[in-house]
């Protein structure tokens, strides 16, 4: 299936919801002319379109391969990454101290959502070198900065991300893997790195020089729970002083996961200091490494949230030319009985304008939160906490939009989507993944009603939704009320409702919220439109506010339920 | 992961929805007594529990596989299918002169449901079988009955429809299988066959002595469209008239599919007549081969419509075991901070209970649906056109919320989900299937508003959507007006809507339909549940009420939106 990236909407979409010009107009930012934000939208979008894509599918069926503790790529992958490196598409957005160019979070944004779209798997391998780079950036000392900074955002060096293990979950603060401080010798000062850690996204693999592993441990006397954990930078490969690569450190891949997609991404289990030699070095100050983590934690979300928007923008693209090509029963009611493309039919339409809708509203939230997200780093306390509200509504409604485009991509095709070759059934296989992981969408929506719908007592989402309102006012009534339901439901929740209630209610409140930001993004959108997206940005804008909406505010009732209902049976007799 | 058939719901809905009692008060169905239907429940959930579950992971890891013609499935389907048929499962409903019980079809669908919630994919074995049944049961001359249908109804030989061609899917009238008869020799008044059906499942394997394909196909002069094609029996291996095998017959799978989920079922490409002997015998008249298919319709979709329960009752199953005994992070706001299995914590338990709702929820359609069919078959003209009203709703309603349902069992599981070891991942996608089969959910979406709501003029609509609000009144306000929307959207629809109109609106009324009677049928199974039901079918008829129902309410705008706005754009702007 031919893929192109969605340039020209990406570009509206940072004009519109990021606000790239006015993000231009500050000195920090001031490189992102107009003249290169449409050179590096366009030349990403090249760039995924013809290296990344082709390979989407062969990296489905052939999938990473694990033997004698190396992870092989299929054919392709390591001159695709090599481009990809050479090209310097991994620096957008990092410190020009290091290598980057610098630029706005909202234009690394634009490039992992081309790369993404173009293929989700291999693009958690960049996605994670990001992390790491965030992880090392704000909270590595000078001397770290220096050693690894240069080679992960030139992405030659790939970063991991290590938290989870079998008794460790969501529950970070369970973890158990040890780290003890070494007091002599070659490695004094430093820590030796003790345990296993699962779901390691690209623990392992053949694309770059070195792998930087980030790991959470907890040193011999460190508090129980989170308030014990500590992060260690552990290299694949020991790096001297100099920076040349040494030999390789004790921790190897023991096994990778089968799983229902993102094949061409290898999950590995990983195993540290099996011959009790792997070494690390502290990361910030002991027992400090939850913190260094929620820093990485907003840009990690906001790409799984992109992750929904770029399943939804391949799968819409294969509905699309499925719908246009494929020609069956005539027209209900026509006179000449001619079959025609299964676009003309009504459900057909609705099932693409939905995806549509779902897709470009998802994206308009995406930018959006991006966009506030560069005004924090700017020092605007308000457009910081607004970025922080937002993060959870973009990584869990995109990842739940991305999952029914891709199943209504399935339906499109009819018997042929659930046959493998057409590719529709990868997209519905490889969007399941993005509700779970970085944190569960159960768990993003009790962070956006605990933690951050507290902030200003409910200020930030009421100021929200007020402007949202104000907006759609006298225009698009449905999302006017929308947005006043949305702002009722967080005054209750702040102000009456228990802690149970509120996480009871919080995944309706979360699709709701996000909906609501989703459909003004859209109208402001279609405000600014130009060229072919000035006719149907407006169609799809009204669509959304028509149903998307509506729908949304179905969910009042649930948002507002309470918790009494789910503990009205005990557990035993819940699960039958 | 252990399975266990859902024996006391199914007894229940059985009871409250089916009216087993009522039927067996009837003197055609007086074998039904309770203590045989009870004997029948439990017979087959044990059997399905014992015999077909255990093969579910392994049919879905190795899968059918093809070679040199032969289609093998894996080790120990042959000796579980032979089971069946020695324990005379398939001949619950089948008509007694042939060896059948003559039993009601409410009670042969428990037997399916409990199948098909074991193994799915094995389970379309005896589901194809039942519709060759249907079809030599309904139109079949005496010889034909009498050569057939005993071998069919002991599963000893199996069945199989050949509808899809590739330029023919949806459309069945575009089909160009040829059939042309024979007018001397040894088959004479017989047709030679020559055409390629694809999709066609358990078209060919290693399980049944025989396997009877009907086969639609046009003579050479037939009327072009769905006026102009016949119905054949093809039988793979001919039968001599007392009922030998004889040779095979020119047919053959010449591949099978590679799909995304239901592995244990082969889904052939069927080549018929490559060689010119391919040897078939009218079913019926010529050019009345449509009329046949729709006399098994109902049944099928009904079945298709329980796949849907299948797959969540599974789904639930395994996702309830999980969140007993995964242990991790302490309630919110607990003081001693201890760590609690997962279905403690309040979203987890919505999961559940959402997922307990619209599997019960769906159960009670599925056998309400179930009675009305056996009444109309009793030659209850009422219960007959509401059974008609009610297959699209099962069938659409039934297999979405079977996706939606292995869907949040995938998400309860978190990262294990994502792991194919847990077989979470396995009914993610088995249940993708059931909304494109047997009529995709456009399709019946399509009927339901346009041939099932015309039923006297909107009547039967009418009458149904009156009892359920009737009933709920004063109990469940939510669900009184979500029944009288759905009288008013019909209304709408039939009195003033155009065509384009309905078709637009026609999946979400499908949707708000379904969830009512579905909300309906749980109250009644709540009014009369006893032992552990008492206590729990309250609790999630209650849930179903007030949440369930409350989100259908929010689809009223899209049922009716019309269909202006999907054409205000044209296909190429759509398609983008």
């Amino acid at each position: 299936m031919a893929f192109a990236a969605p340039t020209a909407d990406q570009l509206l979409a940072l004009r519109a919801c990021a606000g790239i010009d006015e993000l231009a107009a500050e000195p920090r930012f001031a490189a992102a002319s107009p003249d290169l934000v449409e050179a590096i939208v366009e030349g990403i979008g090249a760039f995924a379109t013809g290296e990344f894509a082709p390979l989407n599918r062969l990296g489905d069926t052939e999938g990473a391969r694990l033997a004698n503790g190396t992870v092989t790529l299929p054919a392709g992958f390591a001159e695709a990454y090599h481009h990809y490196v050479e090209q310097g598409w991994g620096a957008v957005a990092g410190p020009e101290e290091f290598g980057g160019q610098g630029l706005p979070f909202s234009l690394a944004t634009c490039v992992m959502e081309s790369l993404g779209a173009a293929n989700l798997a291999f693009t958690l391998l960049p996605i994670l070198t990001v992390g790491a780079i965030e992880a090392i950036g704000h909270h590595g000392s000078e001397a770290q900065k220096a050693l690894f900074l240069p080679k992960l955002i030139s992405g030659e060096w790939s970063g991991t991300m290590n938290l989870t293990e079998p008794q460790a979950g969501s529950d970070v603060g369970a973890l158990r893997t040890s780290a003890t401080r070494i007091e002599d010798g070659e490695h004094a000062g430093r820590y030796r790195i003790s345990g296993t850690k699962i779901f390691i996204t690209f623990g392992e693999h053949d694309l770059a020089e070195n792998i930087i592993h980030l790991v959470l441990a907890r040193t011999p006397d460190a508090p129980s729970g989170s308030r014990g954990i500590s992060l260690f930078i552990v290299p694949r490969h020991h790096v001297a002083a100099d920076g040349t690569i040494g030999p390789r450190n004790d921790v190897r891949c023991v096994s990778i996961e089968h799983k229902l997609g993102i094949n061409a991404s290898p999950t590995c289990v990983m195993s540290y200091g099996d011959n009790g030699e792997c070494i690390g070095e502290l990361i910030g100050r002991e027992n400090e490494g939850l913190k260094a983590m929620f820093t990485m934690m907003n840009s990690a979300r906001i790409n799984v949230g992109s992750q929904g928007v770029q399943i939804a923008e391949r799968a819409l693209q294969a509905a699309a030319e499925y719908a246009r090509t494929r020609v069956q029963s005539a027209r209900a009611g026509s006179a000449d009985k001619a079959p025609v493309a299964i676009i003309e039919h009504p459900d057909v339409r609705r099932m693409l304008l939905r995806m549509r809708a779902l897709t470009e509203g998802s994206r308009g939230l995406l930018y959006y939160t991006a966009g506030q997200v560069d005004r924090g780093a700017l020092g605007d306390a308000a457009a910081q906490a607004r970025a922080d509200l937002l993060v959870p509504l973009i990584k869990g409604w995109g990842s739940d939009i991305g999952m029914e485009v891709a199943s209504l991509g399935v339906q499109i095709h009819g018997g042929m989507g659930f046959v493998e070759e057409t590719g529709a059934a990868q997209h519905y296989r490889d969007a399941r993944i993005a509700p779970i992981y970085e944190g569960t969408n159960g768990i993003q929506a009790a962070d956006f009603v605990t933690r951050k719908l507290g902030y200003d007592n409910g200020g930030v989402l009421a100021e929200l939704m007020r402007e949202i309102a104000e907006d759609a006012a006298g225009e698009a009534e449905g999302l006017t009320a929308l947005a006043r339901e949305c702002a009722e439901i967080g005054s209750w929740m702040v102000n009456e409702a228990s802690l149970d209630d509120r996480l009871a209610g919080g995944t309706a409140f979360m699709t709701m919220s996000a909906v609501a930001v989703a459909g003004w993004q859209l109208r402001r959108e279609a405000r600014v439109a130009t060229g072919a997206a000035a006719q149907t940005k407006p169609v799809v804008a009204r669509f959304f506010n028509e149903q998307i909406v509506a729908e949304a505010r179905g969910l009042r009732t649930q948002a507002l339920a309470g918790s009494s209902l789910l503990y009205a049976l005990d557990s035993a007799a819940l699960a039958g």
